[in-house]
């Protein structure tokens, strides 16, 4: 991973790719390289959908290693939802293989002068560039089949379906997984509109002839590989919770600690939850047979395997084993307690490629508007396909929560920077709410997981209810994850590596003995605190100011049932997040 | 005039009026007064269509007084097209009315908690509040009829139309004329929606038994007013110009100077301008017969009657003469050069209650999205119809050009803070760029109006298409602004004092002679740099920052044929205008 690819879509002439040596770079990966690059040649003022922005696509550090879980990959840019700076994290294959390939980076630059699609083509030996308007609005899973029929099972694939190519704010950019499905998504920000922007509908990676990225301290890198998984394996979340009922386990969790946003926020508990929580989804799954729950990893090299496989009623293949925040924002979040129906609406955005979080959410908001009623399992369906057919309604939504808020005039918009919040609501979980406001990303809960210390028991316990020890939680655990964004690894390894230390000993001997050094602690710290720093001054310089750094003034107001609390958290102490 | 009043709109048992002295706000008319409401009692961060954000309906300082030219009103409110303070300036009768009924403002606060909808009738006596589920979704014409019928042809209506009851960012807030139609507006910003959200469908304003304010020094302000008079009609642009042709005067002025901007800011001439120029539009008035060109006041007291009325091919009543950026907007900017159609557009926007500008500025990004041709006039006025009918498509474009262009994801997108620009390509009129992009207002011509020293020569010469010399052109006239803003004065006056000090003198000698007071050129400044530093104030707490005092990207980086140049002011510069 010594070179950047950086193609030119705008370029004279035609799309012009090249290869350069990683440069001041070097030493980076993922979230670090994506966020870096974006910072430092993207001008934070440019529109999104200019030549000026850039999509990055960055393998993790140890990606393409024999590292366990090291396949996740970051997509950067500057975000058409945020108007900030963007990283979108995902599994699949194309993070392995692209590392296999060489290449710290893929960076997409400049745009079409016209409205050309191209599909690009990237192996050992050449990168292709081809306008191919044979893919012009097709589906992400249709996509993947015709790169399939063409190039072989073997090759990972990126791409983006209807949504990116009409440059909607909600756009994922999808990335196959082991069975060459479109089912792992860099979801959030609109990553997906800023590739449509520059015309590309998907890369195909192919590592043929590539060997698995070698350790510089082989034996260390070995043991340490083994210490790593044996702690994964150990600790009832990684080892058990996870792998049984996959991310789904947190439906009765979250609901019974009041804070399962039920019906665009308006409540903290759903009535219809143990229809859609992960019991009955295992369940259900296991009765209609196939690869039932739970027995995938959603990349080669996972030990955690919280995926699985979801069927419908007739055993066929329906989509992926929904995510717990997929079911929360297509369920509870809309009054929906059917999971065939949260499975539909889940094949749908993956195959039109969109965040599904941010169309549950926009979809809660829609409802909240009278556009259909809470509850409507179909009007929901029909909603979603109004997106892929790009009717001005879909058009709407497809631009997420902020938007549909904004044109139909709803003041209870559950978003921070334009981008919607997840599935824990800030009044029942205070420390992910900290993190919603302040992160650089827009509401986000993977950017600085509290649920763990204020609902999980793990890492330490404070209360969620009560704005005390909130900032410091949510300080720590934003600067922990942009640093394991950056390596490659699955976030999930922070349940392990917060409750067991040999654990955090174990990545560190990883990370370490791959490049031939000693890393502590304080290293991981630094590099989560540089990261933060430099996307906070991107954000800064487009316009970004301290006032964004705040939850919709009704989250101060209203109560949430059960539990009759708002958000406490003041302002000033907001503030003091990223005073380090 | 030293009286608040008050209307609850979410007092328990239903709205509640409430007059009280006007306190630490005496002495403040217009602006002055609406932006020191909003800036003192709405929270900054607030959600615009929230019970926390107020609707500030404040005549002049003079307004209801015998000065000429005293009777144009402000409404202001934290903006839901901007997310700024606005203040937006009408014509109409009310003002005077409001005047003489001894109110300084009246303010809308707080929300129902229904989907109630209320009219409100005010005169000397009462205050009267009703629920009136027949007047839902009527246009401001149809409103105004049922008004005048029950109230006679003497009062005043203060209305919002459909796109205010939608909550649209582009509604506007109706004044009647002289003629009981509605056909002044407090256009820009959105005003409409935050009176949607209070509940409030009219307000009528009914002085009868009420008396001409009289000012202090009786003697002195008569021949004040004396002066003053014969200056505005020793002055060219508002003795002749303005009163012969109206404000549409500028087409062939500003398309000769190549700063027209046409198509969606893409040229800066129009190959159709002499077809929908103000002496085009005179002539077809003044052929069709009726009342013609150019004979009307907006409001009783009117001296420059730049008004005037339109008539369709058959002689019947369309709407009022459309002003130059009406013009423009639906024109030009669209590519069309139909008359016809511009005042059927103007009719429809002002039935609705839209903004002019914002609509034809958003009709460009939707055709240059493909939503239309550019030059399909039929089309165009569909599309208005979309807005009317609150269909999805319509419910995008009744929100303005921002989030149009969000919407379809275009990038050519020509808004600051939100607000399009109106009918001065800032690259052909580099002083009005200076405005567009550092008013606290969102792009705005009458906030500064640079043309006059840029292209009419009036008040100094400055040569437009080069940086040098703006900067102090648009601070001044930014200041005086918002000065005259606050008296009650139409902006237009402005042609006269700038070149002739003593009309400006007479003006300072009204403002005196009506308080008791004697004012200096001084006292002028001193007020309008107290009303810009408190806008900023708001705007700041509310998040702004300098990155948002900038046009978009692409006004730097494209040149604007003919002259095909750039805006060149530098941000630095930019970030001097407050700087006094």
């Amino acid at each position: 991973m010594d070179k950047i690819l950086r193609i030119n879509m705008g370029a004279d002439g035609g799309p012009k790719a090249e290869a350069e040596p990683v440069g001041s770079y070097a030493g980076m990966g993922g979230r670090a390289l994506t966020s870096a690059i974006v910072s430092k040649e993207v001008p934070p003022t440019c529109h999104p959908l200019s030549e000026d922005n850039k999509l990055v696509i960055a393998p993790g550090l140890l990606s393409g290693s024999a590292a366990a879980m090291s396949g996740r990959i970051s997509v950067g840019c500057k975000s058409p939802l945020t108007g900030g700076i963007k990283e979108a994290n995902s599994g699949g294959q194309p993070s392995q293989m692209i590392g296999r390939l060489g290449y710290a980076a893929i960076v997409l630059e400049g745009k079409p002068k016209d409205d050309t699609l191209y599909r690009i083509y990237i192996n050992k030996d050449k990168v292709e560039i081809k306008a191919d308007k044979s893919l012009k609005m097709l589906g992400n899973y249709a996509v993947a089949e015709k790169m399939k029929a063409e190039y072989g099972d073997k090759v990972g694939c990126i791409s983006i379906g209807p949504a990116g190519e009409m440059k909607m704010a909600a756009a994922s950019v999808a990335f196959t997984d082991m069975e060459f499905r479109p089912t792992r998504h860099a979801g959030r920000g609109g990553v997906g509109a800023v590739m449509g922007s520059k015309g590309v509908k998907v890369i195909v990676v192919d590592d043929a002839g590539c060997s698995v990225r070698s350790p510089k301290d082989a034996d260390r890198f070995k043991e340490a590989n083994k210490a790593f998984v044996a702690g994964l394996r150990k600790h009832a979340v990684t080892g058990q919770g996870l792998p049984t009922y996959g991310t789904n386990v947190l439906t009765n969790v979250i609901n019974e600690a009041g804070a399962y946003p039920t019906k665009n926020f308006m409540w903290g508990r759903f009535d219809g939850c143990s229809k859609i929580s992960g019991e009955t989804q295992a369940e259900t799954e296991n009765t209609r047979g196939g690869e039932g729950s739970a027995t995938h990893g959603c990349h080669r090299g996972c030990v955690i395997r919280c995926s699985g496989t979801y069927y419908d009623k007739d055993g066929h293949y329906l989509t992926k084993q929904p995510e717990y925040e997929t079911v929360w924002a297509h369920g509870g979040n809309c009054g929906i307690d059917d999971l065939d129906t949260i499975a539909m609406l889940d094949r749908l955005d993956d195959d039109y490629g969109l965040d599904t979080i941010e169309m549950g959410a926009t979809i809660g908001v829609a409802m909240e508007a009278g556009i259909a009623k809470f509850g409507d399992a179909q009007a929901a369906i029909s909603l979603v396909k109004e997106v892929g057919k790009g009717s001005p309604l879909g058009r709407i939504l497809g631009n997420g929560a902020a938007v549909t808020g904004r044109v139909f005039g709803v003041e209870r918009v559950p978003v921070v920077k334009g981008q919607s919040m997840p599935a824990y609501d800030p009044r029942g979980v205070q420390g992910i709410g900290v993190t919603y406001a302040t992160t650089t990303q827009g509401a986000d809960h993977t950017a600085g997981y509290a649920v763990t210390a204020n609902i999980l028991g793990v890492g330490g316990s404070v209360n969620p209810l009560k704005p005390e020890g909130q900032i410091e939680l949510s300080r720590n655990l934003q600067i922990a994850t942009a640093a394991i964004d950056s390596t490659g690894m699955c976030l999930f390894i922070a349940f392990a590596i917060l409750d067991q230390p040999d654990t955090f000993q174990a990545l560190l001997d990883l990370l370490g003995s791959f490049n031939g050094q000693k890393l502590t602690g304080d290293d991981v710290v630094g590099l989560g605190k540089s990261i933060l720093t430099m996307e906070r001054d991107f954000n800064r310089r487009a316009g970004f100011t301290k006032e964004m750094d705040r939850l919709p003034d009704y989250f101060k107001k209203e109560k949430l049932p059960p539990h009759d609390v708002t958000f406490m958290v003041k302002d000033s102490d907001l503030d003091q997040v990223f005073n380090w």
